[in-house]
């Protein structure tokens, strides 16, 4: 797959992406893409970001071995953000999470834990 | 509800927040908030956003009816992006279409259409 022709980066080279799981439509994270990095996730089938504090690519699971793997890349009616689909090898979220959307805003204003976690970083080792 | 002290707003003052339905887990849009849109969509109930090209609140819905109402909002691990649970009174996209994601990447690079449309922005007189 190549980057399309109408795909419009921002003035700062990004463009947002989603990640959806595709088999049960949980929205797994977000993260930013430059054209390199989408390129190299359309390439290679495996979900990379442009790190916005590391200033790098960053392709998810490098390290804890929690890929994203593409099965489909959508646009929207502007062709300035992505949705992807995608096979999660393992927890999304650093914090040992399926999902790094685990909190929801309660009625007072504070955040909630609304998810199980599947493993907890400090145990596993890893952060 | 208010806005949690830990959310964090972008050096922009945006946040990325995608729009979920809360019934099919369609991921129907991605916008930016700033702290006031926010603020208006956790006490008003309806998705508002900041919009970039025109520089003003956008209440998602507000001309054409097609209103998303909020049903759940959710934090990332970082607090740096929102994920909405919504329920959507209308197709969401302006072209027409339940979600702003209806086009494809094709194995060659090309966009395609993979949606439904519900209707036709120029013969129902919109834009």
């Amino acid at each position: 797959m190549q980057v399309p022709k109408e795909i419009r980066f921002g003035t700062d080279g990004l463009i947002p992406a989603v990640v959806q799981d595709a088999k049960d439509g949980q929205v797994l994270m977000l993260g930013f893409m430059n054209r390199e990095a989408l390129e190299k996730t359309l390439a290679e089938g495996k979900v990379c970001f442009w790190s916005r504090s590391r200033r790098k690519l960053w392709v998810k699971g490098e390290t804890s071995g929690n890929s994203l793997l593409v099965r489909e890349v959508y646009v929207n009616c502007y062709a300035n953000s992505l949705l992807i689909k995608a096979e999660p090898l393992g927890p999304t979220c650093h914090e040992g999470y399926e999902s790094c959307y685990f909190r929801r805003i309660d009625p007072s204003g504070e955040l909630e834990t609304a998810a199980e976690r599947i493993f907890d970083p400090k145990e596993a080792g890893s952060k």
